[in-house]
């Protein structure tokens, strides 16, 4: 027998019964992944993988992406083998209480892995984004002589992947722009939980990815290591996105399992494990079994990937010498460091009564950023115009001109919010996405992943109530601003005028932590007399103290954000004149102000006032928290409907007659 | 000049010069679609199109969707001149208060729009649905010598929607279910919103749908009524689905923007529409225009739509003497009764410490339902078993099958969504759909059009907390509940053990007005002992009480709805022990606690009970309007973490312990 085949052989089987050890232990988890594709992840890596397990930062390397995320075991097992900071009894603490091996892979929890993945389609997606930011990268850095980066991203993709909308809009969108890095490995094993993919999935996926401008390969034994080698150093050759459909049985070795739906998503049991195991070979004595010899096949691929770095840091330093600009900047980014005093180039607005829509303010801010952040980039889901997204200090980004920093995504908010997050995974940008508010439910499963990731992914939601008018009801959200609220380590933010706005971009732009998501009106509001009123700094505590108006202790608190700030201003410009002193408080971001001190929250909401009024544009479900048993929320409790905007906030009461008597009726 | 030709050039401007007339009125819309498709929408309306604009219930009239919903004016433009109940007024009137003709379509609202469009995509899905519905309906009713049911479902869909995920889905499974009905003729018009579709859609669309298997053909000239009606006759004799790529200008006939994307979304411009209509040779004079000739063109549309319903009426007679029970099933289902006495087979479940699962409880409740209900009818995006979704006294809906009664729909919860969506807007289904709560994310836009458009869809979400366990926070719904409780009309209904799971099926069944979710516990719940508790009948209400322990005057209230109520019961007994008085509230449903009367709400929520504590597995937000100022929320505002199920829920201190500190620390 050939000795490296045999240790190739018995590598393999390390890694499929180390997951199905795991799985078995634990009582719970998904082994028919792991042994059906475990040659696949063992050729991939082995063979190909640029990685170095010492440095989970090094920016050049490959990624790997296992969007079938649960098939965890069999990424934790490869982390382990190769050297990453991932012990045996982590393997061993499969899916407990504390340990790094949850069930589904966790970016930011595990060392090594790139992408939290589960959710199916959303890996593939990230993929995509990942591809983008190479390309960027590249296509500013790489000079004559200095290919600094270069690199690949491979993915181990599923039936349910390939099944999942997120995944077609993200593979329309790569092979238009013919992102040739990406190379995935898709797990043929024509099996879903249901049974059979033959129940509801049929389709021809060759020819669909080959309609989409892949280039799509085959491998007929997904056990086969030199094919699948073979197929990945062919995908490598071409300059389109590759698919290799490689045919594989879910569970393989599992003797009555293997091939079946039962193989899926449950512990093989005693019984079964042990028959797998004399089945292949293997030894049964031993659970958790890694031979010394097989450990240290794969630790060499660890060795490999030290040296690799090590060679590209002699590079990046000879690099430093000639291209100090770029160099300076490529660390600065890698590094996630703002560049000096980067603020100041942000401008004030002047007092305005008629003012400017905050989608404008935004776009204003964004080009005055942008020309500053050159790790700014993103786009919009066809609404750039409307989204006021575009940076008119660079191009478009398309294969034939990387360098762009703005994005077409076409009609597909969900491949967005997951590519933004794939460029904000890989690290380098400051990546934003844009859509109508209505629509970011098209890509909420993006948003939470992003706020769970702690990805510093901005997300641009235009066109935010009623006010947008005309569009009617389907075009209108009304209870999407609140429900972006629930999501944890989300920040929302809706600013009340342009320089509220300058603020959330600074906000958004300062994260390193999770993602920021901006609320911003389609129609026009006022730039607030900042002279008159405090300072518009006073968003970064979430809610502040606009002004006192009248000389008494305040009877009566408004609170708004947005758009109806103005309103409360006004309401309270009104009342004051009857002689009723008010407090109007703008309330841009409740993540904020709960993140502050008992004593400022009672400052700005002091417990003596209990007469207190929130308006707000949408459903009024939560603003109970702010104003307290005796308060009111003037809000919208239905759909909206189609007609010019002012008439429709009119309609709905969303106006200052309204409050006015509102508040009169409370004192 | 062919004076037939001539007619129908003209009835053709007429559609177009409408629908410009109608947004430059408006001053607000979209002339793009509805002068660059108008052929293609006169050509499916006056040459194939099977519909009674005296009866828009007719339930074998052919299905009519605009998937491109901005192009809304064409759509009315068409059911007014064919006869609907619209008048040119509201033509008029468009994107107005109070109109019938909103800027996008809305169902319920205008006699013969079939579905509310505008989020691309949907209304593609939906069709998938209606053709579903007509299989399975034709399937069930037509018996030899009787085609009671055989309708095609036509739509418009546009480059938006192609790129959109849901639609990818749809396709895909449509391809699959081989539903040969569906005719889809797409707008090929090459523009989007950002510009050229090369920009960012370049991929073979008809290559795609090809993979898919789909019939694919092309009308080189979206203007030439022949070749469409052609292509349609074709469409017709394939068992395929087929998509007919049509090649249009967008804004047909505006000089200067013609062909770009400043034909889409706002309003031509009173010179530009001008100019078009003396291009298209129009009268300039009047707005509005609706040649006499071409008025009574239409109208004979929907005279041969009122012959063939006639003589429809007349074979169901017959069908109705010598099909007495199907003819009977049919006459109700489509006039939405359920059968008498139906809830009377629905059992109840004995008190049982141990219990079960409220997604077991739902699976044993729905398959009673589906032997008396015989239009139960749905399927769960590839999570059957889990979700508990399988009718056992059925087979799954294929095209060899199309009697099944559940349907297999794939990892596709999007398409999920809108097709089951589109079996309730044909008529004649109580339809489901299930996954994960989780997942509720992936179909929200689908959910919130359920919603909107008031259908009776119902949503089945299992594993509704971290109490699911291992597979951690990507599938641990934290935000979920209460971001589907904010969404207007939406009836979300969480059942506290297999009494109320019954209930609340009952409720989603009776209701015809707008969609229910169900949302469901992964793990085993106690079912209440009824007895010593009050009936579990109390769901209708919203809140109910459960019981008042001790004998005094409740000190607190404790509620909980789903897996918590459990733990307040357990809490209540304890502090009783303790001598402590309490008031038990299960809470399963908001939106019906809130349509109670405020005799009901004092009654359950009495206000002289301040010491009020809410106990919920997930984000707290929004339970203040139940506690008040003075009580409690235990919740859960992070997310979840992967280990055994009922640990984290003791980590995260949902455990009678702390609540019965919390109370003691209250009272």
């Amino acid at each position: 027998m050939n000795p490296l085949k045999d240790l190739q052989n018995r590598a393999i089987n390390t890694i499929r019964f180390l997951s199905a050890d795991a799985v078995q232990q634990a009582n719970s988890g998904h082994p028919g992944l792991p042994m059906g594709a475990a040659a696949i992840a063992y050729t991939i890596w082995t063979k190909h993988l640029k990685i170095n397990p010492k440095n989970t930062n090094w920016i050049d390397r490959d990624r790997f992406i296992l969007s079938g995320g649960h098939g965890s075991i069999l990424l934790y097992s490869l982390l382990y083998l190769t050297g990453f900071d991932l012990s045996l009894e982590e393997i061993k603490n499969f899916r407990q209480w504390g340990s790094k091996t949850p069930g589904h892979p966790e970016f930011g929890l595990t060392p090594g892995v790139e992408t939290t993945t589960g959710p199916l389609g959303q890996g593939f997606a990230n993929g995509v984004g990942m591809a983008i930011a190479e390309a960027n990268l590249a296509a500013r850095f790489n000079v004559p002589n200095y290919r600094l980066i270069d690199h690949y991203v491979y993915a181990i993709v599923t039936d349910g992947d390939l099944m999942e909308g997120v995944a077609s809009e993200a593979a329309s969108l790569a092979g238009h722009l013919r992102l040739g890095k990406l190379i995935y490995l898709y797990d043929d094993n024509r099996i879903s939980i249901e049974g059979s993919t033959d129940i509801a999935f049929t389709e021809d996926r060759a020819k669909r990815f080959k309609a989409y401008g892949w280039q799509v390969l085959r491998v007929e034994d997904g056990n086969d290591v030199e094919s699948i080698e073979k197929a990945i150093t062919q995908a490598k050759s071409d300059e389109r996105p590759s698919l290799i459909l490689c045919r594989t049985q879910i569970g393989y070795g599992l003797p009555t399992k293997q091939g079946t739906e039962k193989a899926h998503g449950e512990p093989p049991g005693q019984e079964e494990l042990q028959k797998a195991k004399i089945n292949l070979g293997w030894p049964v004595e031993e659970s958790f079994l890694v031979p010394e010899d097989v450990l240290g096949h794969f630790r060499e691929i660890g060795e490999r990937g030290v040296a690799l770095e090590e060679q590209w840091k002699k590079t990046f330093i000879k690099y430093h010498e000639d291209h100090l600009e770029l160099a300076e900047e490529l660390e600065r980014r890698q590094s996630n460091q703002l560049p000096g005093n980067w603020e100041s180039s942000l401008k004030n607005f002047e007092t305005d009564s008629k003012g400017m829509a905050t989608r404008k303010s935004s776009g204003l801010v964004l080009n005055q950023i942008a020309e500053v952040i050159p790790e700014l980039i993103g786009g919009s889901a066809d609404l750039a115009p409307s989204n006021n997204t575009w940076i008119t200090g660079s191009e478009a980004f398309q294969c034939d001109n990387p360098v762009g920093r703005n994005i077409h995504f076409g009609v597909r908010e969900h491949a967005m919010g997951a590519v933004i997050n794939g460029l904000a995974y890989h690290g380098g940008f400051a990546p934003f996405g844009g859509t109508f508010l209505v629509f970011s439910d098209y890509m909420r499963p993006a948003v939470r992943l992003s706020a769970l990731s702690h990805l510093p992914s901005i997300w641009i939601f235009t066109h935010d109530s009623i006010g947008l008018g005309e569009d009617g009801p389907t075009h209108q959200p009304v209870e999407h601003l609140m429900s972006l609220r629930l999501i944890p380590n989300l920040h929302t933010i809706r600013p009340a005028d342009a320089n509220e706005v300058r603020e959330a971009w600074i906000s958004a732009i300062r994260r390193k932590d999770g993602p920021t998501a901006l609320i911003l009106t389609r129609q026009n509001v006022p730039t607030i007399a900042r002279g008159k009123y405090s300072d518009a700094k006073g968003l970064h505590h979430g809610a502040y103290i606009l002004k006192d108006l009248g000389t008494k202790h305040p009877e009566i608190i408004l609170m708004a954000s947005g758009s109806e700030v103005d309103l409360i201003i006004q309401t309270g410009e009104k009342l004051n004149e009857e002689g009723i002193s008010v407090r109007l408080v703008s309330f841009p971001c409740w993540e904020f102000f709960q993140a502050q001190s008992k004593e400022y929250q009672n400052f700005v909401l002091d417990p003596t006032i209990t007469k207190r009024i929130a308006v707000e544009a949408g459903v009024g479900l939560g603003w109970e928290r702010w104003t307290g048993n005796d308060g009111k929320i003037i809000s919208i409790e239905r759909f909206g409907a189609s007609a010019p905007g002012d008439m429709l906030l009119r309609e709905f009461g969303l106006h200052v007659e309204n409050i006015y008597q509102t508040a009169l009726k409370m004192i």
